[in-house]
């Protein structure tokens, strides 16, 4: 779906963001998306992203129901956006329980790693796009102003780079 | 929906984030979840959304097949997370577009208003839901190691409000 080179650049993106937005869908007809801050518990990416989360959580009965999900990153001081879109599965195994635990964890779990809710989403991503935004912002508002002077289609206002499907 | 002093609380939240990611879905059977960034035009908030669009871009696309979409704000550096979820339509309204017209958009529009492409999504909010961590990064972290000490269920983390549905 994506060249190591590829999913390096993605994971240097995101692991300062640190917190996504994971999207899931509600089962009712209307209105079913919503989104939740997520930490990234992990410290590379080879396109499966971690999160800790409680096993009775309304997001694992969502995605029980639809496995589709979407995950955005925004850092709105550097303007960088991520949209990484997958398939999200529950998991229980010790070792990866094991591998990612932190302070973060075990602040929200009470009885530690062996606290029967203790489990995590495994998102498998397949596709994704970035924006990226190189100029600062002084310098990106001349290039707005430029390509109205200028009459350019638009302005050039960075990277965009789409991967998968 | 939401009381007036909710949507100004809404607004102040995502008026300095600015660009928020708006998550669309595509016609295909799997990863049809996607987002991308999109730039806030208004100066108040009163449950709905507006955002200038190429009328011919595949978001709109998608909007047209579904019409239910989420919005995300995040903010890492001050600790803001907000998801927005709706309806999307798509409008070429003329006072609309007049009343937002700004540089951003006419740099993106080479013909200016009266390009037959420039178009806004209009975007009613239904329900949502935020996140704020109103301690520094340092509390934060004596939050989580104090719930670790203490065997506090979960450390205090801020403020976590739903609306709608």
């Amino acid at each position: 779906m994506s060249s190591p080179e590829h999913k390096q650049k993605i994971w240097n993106l995101i692991k300062d963001i640190k917190v996504g937005m994971l999207v899931t869908q509600e089962n009712n007809e209307s209105d079913r998306l919503r989104a939740r801050p997520m930490s990234l518990v992990q410290d590379a990416y080879d396109g499966t992203l971690y999160f800790y989360t409680p096993k009775s959580d309304s997001k694992v009965y969502e995605i029980k129901n639809d496995r589709d999900v979407c995950i955005t990153f925004s850092d709105p001081e550097n303007q960088v956006y991520v949209s990484l879109t997958g398939k999200a599965k529950l998991t229980q195994d010790k070792d990866l329980i094991d591998k990612y635990w932190n302070a973060w964890a075990s602040a929200w779990f009470k009885e530690g790693k062996e606290d029967p809710e203790v489990a995590m989403l495994e998102v498998k991503i397949n596709k994704g796009e970035h924006w990226v935004t190189d100029e600062n912002k002084v310098l990106q508002l001349y290039e707005v102003a430029k390509a109205n002077i200028k009459e350019e289609t638009v302005p050039d206002m960075g990277e965009n780079e789409k991967f998968g499907n």
